[in-house]
């Protein structure tokens, strides 16, 4: 089973991944809690490449992107799955489509392409979307002395970002589960483990 | 104007690319002579990766060499080419399609799908294919020595990767053309001028 957490920052992804890892551990499963990107060595080194270099043009940002999820996927998601252990991945595809349809740059369904290419087609079972009002997200990373210099393009990214993940998740309503990622962290997780159970094959 | 040399290790593609570079620079133009991957900062670093990580996966190796294209291309060869200069450049796409071809893991035409859609479809005016046997390429490349230890799978892969190119260039005739690059250096040189000069504009 492969299941993957996707939001904003500060939506609370880690936090419900760890929790997820300890319920599944629980009862019984083994579960391999990656991420991406930078979810293997190749992956943080073209992280690095990505944050610490100069300016990357955008079509080399969305392909060094696409393989760290085509080496990810190959050598750590798939054997894992085929082990059959379960999969808790922070951020997968939706991702880099919803901030490419936020960030208006490249054309969002042909970052899909890539990721499809890279990843021979694989999806994950569900998708639990964590979302979060973004002006929630921006008080919980304690960036209150730091609001008054957001710009209002700045606010507005996440905005799109937001509607853009809503969006996909309508878009295919048996992969996704729409979580209120506001209310208190143990509520949420048991929403997912409510979403989660009645999929777990024995 | 936008050249490429083509062909196999030992072809002299690096010798015929200063060759072309000094006849054009004499003639008044203003050359960028680069090369694909490692032809920007941040594609020697991918090549570092490529070159000295552990086993990377096919499809994220596919990736990083698009990823090296998309940022040449649009760093040095579209802003070079905007300027009116002559842009001659060592390996382009078709060698990407050639050894994906030759070492039959991945579908050349969808690894070629990925160079397409990095470079926005970015073609040369002219590809010099310096086509050259692979006993000849490995005599000077000095391996007398090493032949012995050669596998039989190796020679099989370098006359592939010959047999890759010639088709390249035979299905796009009006783009390519073949040089023996078997005769001396000089020959080559006059027979790559002579294909230059009349696709030359003023």
């Amino acid at each position: 089973m492969f299941l993957t957490l996707e939001g904003g920052d500060a939506a609370g992804k880690t936090t419900q991944a760890i929790a997820l890892e300890r319920w599944l551990t629980d009862l019984g499963r083994t579960v391999v809690r990656t991420r991406e990107p930078g979810g293997t060595a190749l992956g943080v080194e073209i992280r690095s490449l990505l944050l610490h270099g100069d300016h990357v043009a955008p079509r080399a940002e969305a392909l060094l992107y696409a393989a760290d999820r085509a080496h990810h996927v190959a050598t750590v998601v798939r054997p894992a799955l085929e082990r059959g252990d379960v999969v808790v991945q922070d951020r997968y595809l939706d991702s880099s489509v919803a901030y490419q349809g936020a960030g208006r740059v490249l054309d969002p369904e042909e970052v899909r392409g890539l990721s499809t290419w890279a990843t021979e087609g694989l999806l994950p079972d569900l998708t639990v979307l964590l979302d979060l009002d973004p002006a929630v997200a921006r008080e919980r990373r304690g960036d209150r002395a730091a609001e008054d210099r957001l710009e209002a393009e700045e606010d507005d990214f996440h905005e799109r970002v937001r509607a853009a993940f809503l969006a996909l998740a309508a878009a295919s309503p048996d992969r996704f589960v729409v979580v209120d990622a506001g209310r208190p962290a143990e509520e949420v997780a048991a929403t997912i483990r409510a979403a989660v159970e009645p999929r777990l094959r024995p």
